[in-house]
């Protein structure tokens, strides 16, 4: 069997410890495998476009395991009622090959995102940073409210979205977390959400060369988390924030960040410093207050193999495991056809408990 | 909840039908993809390699259907009791990016293997040919039995393997299918196996450029199905056999198989010839009766689109769907948090049946 994480698993494990603390606990791990980052297999994305969005695999290992994510991106969706962000993943051992964990990504991948938006940060805006503007109040941003509020100490959220009804669904779900040190403010424009804000967070779905962040927005020492732009010709930013003297962009990792990143705009020259520089001393995240740092983020296959090891550890914590009938279990591997010669059994609708135990993810 | 199709569930599909007609059937629908080759989107497989095997990511698309495979290759798994080859795949809508079905490849992926060999041998092999040579008698030696037989006509089989035990389950297997016209012969050696086969299959395991077969081996009319050799550095072939004058080398996806086939050995501008060619009548895939046909096999995604698209449709043909919750239904697909904020259900550890009809693949 192979272990699954459904939609009600994630509810609970995440559950049993609260969005906030698993968000910190998880970009610890994301840290900890940047830290890294020589270890690991890497490469762009493998992405099929259609005129409605994107399917991707993000795929890597680090010669112990291995992980993929499948993540669709499809802005109009949501007018279906269908989310615009999808995704599911695996979690497999190099030594055998075989897949040990598949789980849900959607959930999840709300997660990563924050728990990446807000280590980044930690490492880029100024320490001083309390109020941010959150622009695009779809599914993502309650995850980078609360991400940027425990982790930073964010108490002034400034909101906006072309969709009212959206920002409303955001500011109700922040208030209801009842904290008295998070102020939430709804905005009338972008403009409006920027101005005095020390940390602007796009996270915006449409699929075009939009311009959320105009030049004459941006104010010295600003930190701009870039999310939302993140795919072939799916940009927020104005080409000439990326452009000024005193600003520093920062990315994942370069070459598929130079394909679907803020930076497709500009050419293959324009220097970029690498996140894992940044925690290895190699370059700084932030070189005065003055600075206009820029986190032109797009996601990347290292954070989503945290992720996956980060449930499957918590899971095993917690216990309640579930298992899928994925793989055969042979008892002569050469044999495979004596499955079909088998008598086969009643068809289970049940995903039976674990049978085997499986190596523990430390 | 998106559809699931377990090693219980393939059991009953495949046993509902039988395999040879099951693989008939597929080899039916892999031939009809093929005739519309230029409407996939098409990449070679995306692998991460370790000194014991290999993981690989195989995506495309029609622009309708979205499918991938995972699947893995460790020569020296199965002296652990595990298996050489595990697979699982998805067939998504690329409307919105939504898998649709979630189904194991290990049982798929050996039927669709020998489906494509006994395809391609349709094409290219002679029609009087009535003798096979099966080399490797591991797990996939039965299907490509079955599907030479039932496709072909072939009446003899002549095996061999390095490991005897492998042959005489090849042997046992084969001789339980009960049919008259159906003759085993086991060989001492690969050369004593290929004397007089119209056919030589190879499907051997070995992670190495292996010599299975050499060119004294080969007689004029002979057709090689070269399976075993899928991946950088594993090859089974003489590279003389290739440069015979009279050779025809027929392959699924050349920019894949010049990473992957027997055609690594050679340089990039050898000529071969795509299947798809062949189909279309742009090519043929034996100009005489003398000429030595070579399909050399890698495994391409379209047949496993097809496979994936098949599976699919015979579970709905016969009933008994199950799903697993993969991802997320929302009442508000903007409000994704609302997962967690909700009050959590006691973890179900049933695979529910499905509940929502999806879009039936004809």
């Amino acid at each position: 069997m192979v272990d699954f994480i459904g939609i009600k698993d994630i509810q609970r494990i995440v559950g049993h410890i609260g969005p906030a603390l698993f968000i910190e606990g998880l970009a610890a791990e994301i840290e900890a495998d940047y830290r890294r980052w020589s270890e690991f297999d890497k490469s762009a994305r493998h992405a099929i476009h259609s005129p409605v969005g994107v399917i991707e695999l993000m795929p890597t290992s680090d010669g112990q395991m291995y992980s993929f994510k499948y993540v669709n991106g499809h802005p109009k969706n949501t007018a279906k009622g269908l989310l615009t962000v999808t995704a599911f993943g695996v979690l497999a051992d190099v030594e055998t090959g075989y897949p040990l964990l598949l789980s849900e990504l959607t959930v999840t991948t709300a997660l990563r995102t924050a728990a990446m938006s807000a280590l980044a940060a930690r490492h880029m805006a100024r320490p001083d940073s309390r109020v941010m503007a959150l622009i695009g109040n779809g599914a993502q941003s309650e995850f980078q409210a609360i991400a940027f509020h425990h982790m930073l100490g964010i108490g002034e959220f400034r909101l906006y979205d072309v969709d009212e009804a959206a920002t409303a669904k955001l500011a109700h779900n922040l208030e209801a977390l009842g904290h008295r040190n998070l102020q939430v403010k709804r905005c009338r424009s972008a403009e409006d959400a920027v101005r005095g804000a020390h940390i602007v967070t796009t996270v915006t779905a449409d699929k075009r060369n939009a311009v959320i962040l105009t030049p004459g927005m941006i104010q010295p020492g600003m930190h701009l988390n870039a999310v939302g732009g993140d795919c072939p010709g799916k940009t927020e930013l104005h080409v000439d924030i990326l452009r000024r003297s005193d600003a520093r962009v920062v990315v994942e990792y370069e070459p598929q960040s130079r394909i679907e990143g803020e930076i497709q705009q500009l050419p293959a020259d324009f220097a970029v410093t690498e996140f894992a520089q940044v925690l290895a001393g190699h370059a700084t995240g932030r070189a005065s207050p003055d600075e206009v740092t820029i986190f032109d983020s797009v996601g990347f296959a290292l954070e989503d193999y945290a992720a996956l090891r980060y449930v499957y550890k918590l899971q095993r914590q917690q216990g309640q495991q579930r298992g899928i009938d994925l793989i055969p279990e042979l008892d002569n591997p050469k044999d495979l056809y004596a499955l079909l010669a088998k008598k086969v059994e009643a068809p289970s609708t049940a995903a039976a408990p674990r049978r085997v135990a499986s190596p523990v993810v430390a």
